[in-house]
């Protein structure tokens, strides 16, 4: 059998999300199996790095299948791009290893969170930013990210509350920029747990528009209670940027 | 009775047009008098600097309209940030004065067109570009947009047959450069007809995938028939930048 390694970017705006759900085709993952297996007249399974969830885009999401077929990658990619929708795209296929696995191999995950931080309407990029209003204190925002660095037990910035494995994850990379109306967040870590982005982000904001102090984040890796964290910010404004294999 | 001046950004995907429709609430002019009209509590009729058309954009579109509401423009421009939908932006609200027209005083209109020149797909942007995969010569297509540069019979580049007015246009910029994999075609004149920039285009991009010779463009000035022209290209990569008033 042969393992074929996809790197995929999508616009998850229309979509339920990476996973596939029975009887819905608006499914990242369901959409990819149907033209794939279709393609190479085979049933195949793909396996993400991970899942994204509803609305949320990627950049650089890998994924893995086995299948019998001899066509080349080049082949596969071409006939990808023509029976893909516009919102997924294919970015490479390539040949892996026999034991490559897009979600047990990945060492590192890096996430992107946009804020559009303005008065005035993001009119093009609407769908993949996240409209803020109140001025955002960008300092207090760059010191509380870097609270985020290290290897914590991030509990409290998870939506699922009944998380049976370990809550604990590394972060090696966390900054706040801005550019013009925009502010970002850049966070690389070792995993996330279910919403952790959203709810770090959402942190960052309520320290950015002065209703929180920096030092808040360390007190929640200490209690460990959703409801002292910030709230979960929408969607759209989480992109996937890249997945990490060492 | 003031008069007010409306510079306007939309993304056109979503609607039919700037041109109200009877029972159509999916055109610019309509949406925009609708939420004017109750935000003014007063029935109030928009002038643009002219139509675009179903899924063209506009990052400066121009209009103005008279009414008796005493509301300054800043608390207007407030009220519409709020009540227009994410794809339509207000970029300024002023008082002009008693005889400006929209229409009438425009001395110079910029459009721009926008090509994704590429084997991949456009995932972020797909709605505002056209999709052209064969190789490109660009040093071809500025040659050809030289052409169009002067007060020429534009005729031979109008989707309307039976135009009773003057088909006489002055262009006086008109460049194609590329970043990355996208075209851009900028095109500056004292008006356009139906269609127009769109054919330009066309005609621009059969000769840069070396079907036409840029020397044809001289032609069609003299000849005056559609035929001869390049085809239309979609409205998506259709962008109404800049209104000029002198």
């Amino acid at each position: 059998m042969r393992n074929i390694k996809l790197c995929i970017a999508y616009d998850g705006s229309r979509y339920r999300g990476w996973q596939r759900l029975p009887d819905c085709d608006r499914t990242i993952q369901g959409k990819l199996e149907q033209v794939i297996s279709r393609i190479l007249n085979e049933e195949i399974q793909l396996t993400g790095s991970g899942r994204t969830d509803a609305g949320v885009h990627a950049a650089g999401q890998v994924a893995n299948f086995h299948c019998r077929s001899e066509l080349p990658c080049e082949e596969l990619r071409r006939a990808l791009l023509r029976y893909l929708p516009e919102d997924i795209g294919i970015l490479s296929v390539v040949e892996a290893g026999e034991r490559f696995h897009s979600r047990l191999n990945a060492s590192w995950k890096t996430y992107q969170y946009r804020i559009w931080n303005s008065d005035m309407p993001c009119i093009w990029e609407r769908q993949y930013v996240y409209p803020f209003r109140e001025p955002l204190n960008l300092c207090a925002m760059q010191e509380g990210a870097s609270i985020f660095l290290g290897t914590h037990d991030f509990s409290a910035l998870c939506s699922n509350r009944h998380y049976k494995k370990s809550t604990v994850r590394t972060i090696r990379r966390a900054l706040v920029t801005r550019e013009g109306c925009e502010v970002r967040f850049l966070v690389e870590g070792d995993g996330f747990l279910y919403n952790m982005v959203r709810i770090m982000t959402g942190t960052l904001l309520e320290i950015g528009a002065g209703r929180r102090d920096p030092g808040s984040i360390s007190e929640l890796f200490q209690n460990g209670s959703r409801a002292a964290a910030g709230y979960t910010v929408p969607a759209r404004g989480l992109c996937l940027m890249e997945v990490i294999y060492s």
